[in-house]
Order: C-alpha cells, then sequence, then structure tokens
C-alpha cells in the first residue's frame, strides 16, 4: 500500500504549522451535529439507546460496552498517503545527512533522488527496508519522542495540515457520544501501535492502553542499568484483515457491540463485532465527496485505490450483512472541525 | 515447570466444591486490615500516599496510575502445581475416554497410567503436546466455557479446595485499596491469557482486558456463518521474564508504578515498573510460610523448588533496588479469606 501512496507523491515540505485544538462537540440536545439526518445517524442513535435501556432485549451492561474504531480513512484522512507513511518519508530525508550511504543504496538512493519510475518497482523488501531505517532501532521511549516532534511539523499533502488537524469531526462526536453511554472506545488500526498511541488521547481521547495496532518486536535490555525496550526491524503482530480479530480478542478478551471501518481490511473487525450473541452494528465510511474531501472506492464506482480500498465485494457483504454505509457526502454536515479545506 | 509439579501430584480427585464468594475488604480505617503492620506494609501506604498526593513531587495523575499484579504465587497458591497445570491434567482424564489411542501413546499413556518415573523424564515436546490437546483445538468461547466448567470442580492438593478459593486476602486488599486510589490493577502472568480472564474479574476484580499473559495463536474462521477464533497449539507470546516488560509495554503503553510478583520470571516486571523516570514501588512475596501455606525460596535457605522459584540472585538483586520483600510470615496476619487452612 506504501507503494501506491508514495508514487503519487514523493517529497513533501514540512512547513511548521501548530497542531489546533480540537473542537469539542458541543453541548446541545443533539449529540451528532456534524450529521446529518438520515439512516446512518439514526442507526447509530437506535442501537445506542437500545443497548443502555435496562428494560431492552439488547441491553449490555456497561463493562461489555466496547465500541471499535479503524484510524486511516475511518477517523481521519488517509490519502493521498496514511499518516504513517508521510512520517517514514520524512523521516527518511531527516536521518539521509548521518546516512550518506543511502546515496548510493537502494532503495534509499531512490527515494532520495525522488526517483517515482524507481520507487513504482519498490518490492517489499524495498519498503520494509524503509520501514526497519525509520521505525526500528531505536527505544519505545526513543520512538515516542521522535513521533511527537514529527507530528506537529507534518503536513497532509492534500490539505496542507499536520496529520493530526485532519480529523473527521462527525467521527469525534460520535465517540463522545459512545463515552458518554457508558462505551470504551478504542483504536484497532493496520497501522502502528505506538505510532498511534502518541497523540490518540489528545486527538481522540483514546488513551494508549486502548489503542490497537500493528507491532514489531521489542527486545528488553539494560542501558546504563535503566531498562529500556529496543525495537527490532521484525514484524510481530499483523492488526489487519484477520488480524483486527485477533487482535481484539487478544487486548479485550470482549467483543465489541460497534465498529466503524472504510476498507477491505476492517472487513472482519465488522464481522467480529456484528457476528456474535448479542445484535452488533457495523459501519463503513465511504469516501465519496471530492469536493470537501477525497472520492475513492471502487466501491459504487468511485474511483479505484490502493490506499484504503472499499472495494464492490466489501459493499456487497455490507449489504448481505446489513452493516451501515457512511456516505461522507450525504451524511456528514459537517468534515472537519475548524472548516479545513484542501489547498489550492 | 509443569514437569516438577506432575511428578509432586499425578492425579487429583476433584470433589465438586462451589467457589465460596470472595470476602471484600471490611469497611475500617485501615485499607489492609489483614497485613501486619511492618515495612512492607508501611511501603505500600507510603508510596500510594505520594501517588496521589497533587503536592508531592511524586505526584502521579489518574490516568497514569497503574499497578500490575503476577499470578502465580503472588495473588494465588501455585504449589504444588500451578492452578493451570491441575487444569490440564484434569482435563486429559476428562478427555481420554474420547481418545482410547492415548492408552498406548506417549506421553499421554504415562500420565493415564499415573507412571511417575516416566512422566519424570517428559521431554518438552511431551508437555507441550499436552498443552496442545488440553488448551488447542477449539474456539476461543469454547474454551472459556471449559475452563469456567473447571473452576468449581478443581481441587489444589494441599487445600482440597478449589483454585478460585485459594487467594491471599492480602493481595485483594492491596488491589481493593488501590483501586480506590486512582489505580488500574492489572494481572501479569506467565500462565495463559485466556484461562486466567475467565475468573479475573470474579476472583479479583479484575476485568479481562486488565489481564495480560501468556498466549497461543489464534486463527480466525467462519463456522456455519458465523466468524470464531480457532486455538491453534503454537505459542504466540510467552508473558514471563523480559515478556512481562514487553507484554506490560505492548498491552498498555505505560509503565507501572507498583508491580508485586514473587518469583525469578517477575524480575524483569519489577525492573520495569521500577526503573523509569518516575518512582517505583517494587514487591516480592516471600513463601516462608509453612504453617499456614508453604515455605519454599532457595532466597533466605527456604526449600528449593522448580514452581516458583524465588532464587537468591532475585533476593540480591531485591536489596539492590530497594524491593520490598513481603514475609507471608511475618506480614500477613491473614492469608486466605473463610479461614481456610491445609488438608491433613
Amino acid at each position: 500500500m506504501l507503494l501506491a501512496t508514495l508514487v503519487a507523491v514523493a517529497f513533501l515540505s514540512a512547513p511548521l504549522i501548530p497542531t489546533s485544538t480540537l473542537a469539542e462537540a458541543p453541548s446541545t440536545a443533539d449529540p451528532l451535529p456534524s450529521w446529518n439526518d438520515g439512516a446512518a445517524k439514526q442507526a447509530i442513535l437506535d442501537f445506542v439507546k437500545a443497548t443502555v435501556d435496562q428494560s431492552s432485549r439488547d441491553y449490555v451492561p456497561p463493562e461489555d460496552r466496547i465500541a471499535t474504531f479503524d484510524q486511516d480513512g475511518t477517523t481521519w484522512v488517509s490519502h493521498p498517503l496514511y499518516g504513517q507513511a508521510l512520517f517514514a518519508l520524512d523521516r527518511l530525508a531527516e536521518m539521509a545527512p548521518k546516512h550518506p550511504e543511502w546515496k548510493d543504496t537502494e532503495p534509499f538512493k531512490s527515494v532520495l533522488d525522488g526517483d517515482h519510475a524507481a520507487i513504482a518497482k519498490f518490492t517489499e523488501k524495498d519498503w520494509f527496508e524503509i520501514v526497519a531505517v525509520t521505525h526500528a532501532g531505536m527505544s519505545s521511549t526513543d520512538f515516542a519522542a521522535i513521533v511527537a516532534d514529527w507530528l506537529p511539523k507534518s503536513s497532509n499533502p492534500v490539505f496542507k495540515r499536520p496529520v493530526t488537524e485532519l480529523v473527521y469531526q462527525p467521527m469525534i462526536e460520535v465517540m463522545h457520544y459512545l463515552r458518554a453511554n457508558g462505551f470504551r472506545t478504542y483504536i484497532v488500526t493496520g497501522g502502528g501501535q505506538d505510532f498511534v498511541r502518541v497523540y490518540s488521547l489528545q486527538v481522540y481521547g483514546i488513551p494508549p492502553e486502548q489503542v490497537i495496532g500493528s507491532s514489531i518486536v521489542t527486545k528488553y535490555e539494560m542501558a546504563d542499568g535503566k531498562p529500556v525496550l529496543m525495537r527490532d526491524p521484525k514484524l510481530f503482530f499483523n492488526d489487519d484483515f484477520d488480524g483486527k480479530a485477533i487482535g481484539i480478542n487478544l487486548f479485550i478478551g470482549k467483543r465489541p457491540q460497534i465498529a466503524f471501518g472504510n476498507s477491505d481490511g476492517d472487513k472482519e473487525m465488522l464481522q467480529w463485532a456484528t457476528g456474535g450473541d448479542r445484535p452488533g452494528l457495523g459501519l463503513l465510511v465511504l469516501h465519496d465527496d471530492a469536493e470537501r474531501e477525497l472520492a475513492y472506492g471502487p466501491a459504487s464506482g468511485l474511483p479505484d485505490t490502493s490506499v484504503g480500498t472499499f472495494s464492490q465485494a466489501l459493499m456487497d457483504t455490507a449489504n448481505e450483512s446489513g452493516w451501515t454505509v457512511i456516505s461522507m457526502k450525504n451524511d456528514w454536515k459537517t468534515i472537519f472541525a475548524g472548516g479545513i479545506k484542501k489547498a489550492e
């Protein structure tokens, strides 16, 4: 998936734009003011009402109320590049002066040269080398500091804003609404667990222990008499597709009742949430708003993409399974807090 | 570790003793009434006071207050066999009628024959086969039901009581006290995560998502149109020794301030809790009460054991690191709720 994104945009300027404070859901009778009235909004309201009503057949005790959210394309912008891919590229450029050998070593040379044609032919091994040097070889503490330092300097190429500003206000409202009704909200991402944990509390109000993601191996070592966890360039857990159901069971040990996704990698999470003994609500965000955000599918005849693919097969499964498809164009009154628009 | 325990006791009667309700800490000015006044009790009280006092240099905000507890030998009895080893043996005996081939197949034959000499020579591979047939090959839901069914029928050979009755009342009080002071309490066990999660809420007041343990691989499958997670006989994560620090970081992403253990496998967890920027409190339970419970070490000249070894090296590390050693004999006024005593 990094492949297509890197082809699209090779090098990014990283202007220092401070991360703005995210707007809180306003105090109003409507808990979801950024949603237009419609089937998606009503499905959420009805499901939560039934879940918390002790006289309802579908009542769920508070300790079991779990809602899971995919991140890329579900709670924040993931086009033309995943936020974490932006990080990997920026980091590679930042590290390059201390690695003069990269000028003559693939795959780094092609990246540093901005050689789109070569990048387009990168193998899995090439990509793994890029992730290895940017995400491993340091302690967990140092990695978190590197990410925290990068976030306010980050810039999405379409919006020219830091990645942490490009969260969907309707989803922030849903998180608030669910928590107000006793749900615990989790991020369940194919992205890096340790990457997302750096900003999850600030951006989503979700603490690190409620972020489940992909992870690499860490090694316990003593450094100057202090224990550290060193990040190894080996995949430990791939929290995508079936890994999302497996990860939810591994980390929580309970099934969610509500799950939000947007792409083929979220299918199993939604099946897991909606396929148990209790009723479950599965929702998929469809990026069909080319004007305010982006339009891609290829479900519903939208342009094809390899970044956050919403295939026609997933749409078919959604229809068969009674999942709710959220149209960004029709269901969302507001997309970003603060009236953020695409850069021209 | 299963080796030594199986040699000690081969087959156990499993009388139907109902699991009694655990006593709650009585409402009193003393939050730790089962503890004798002394250094260990005072260390806990002082540390918690400093942690929650906003004017203290050692103040920790509530969202960061984490306490971790090893289970076997720290919160419940682990001699002469780990609770989960009792389960594996009982389960093997229960499954045997449907596996007539086991009568002639090692390692099952030796177990079913009660052949202690042969069992004593079991290889790692033999032990793995026993775990494979008793802990894998079923769905996660079915495994939880099997464990839940077994628990009230379980019987520790020394106390002739179900394993869930043999929890240390002083530790239950500490858990209550910590939670009352804003800490989240976690079990961090070398035992099976999915095993402990079955009873953790009932026994410790700790929900499944706060149980970190060893785990096997699970596979996502569809069965009759419903998703299931099938348990595979392959180790996924070994939550012991360095794995305890790694597991804490993986599952919580925050360092504990307080960690309780009792054996060599807990060293890294205590280092992780006490080796960060903030002050940390590490505590180790020493089983030195042969009369009321059991006495083993070999630290402090107590009898050697391969089940929950507290080595002299660990004692040396504890002393160098300023960790608190809890003497069951001297520090604990009460060991079990309900006056449970050894069977004669």
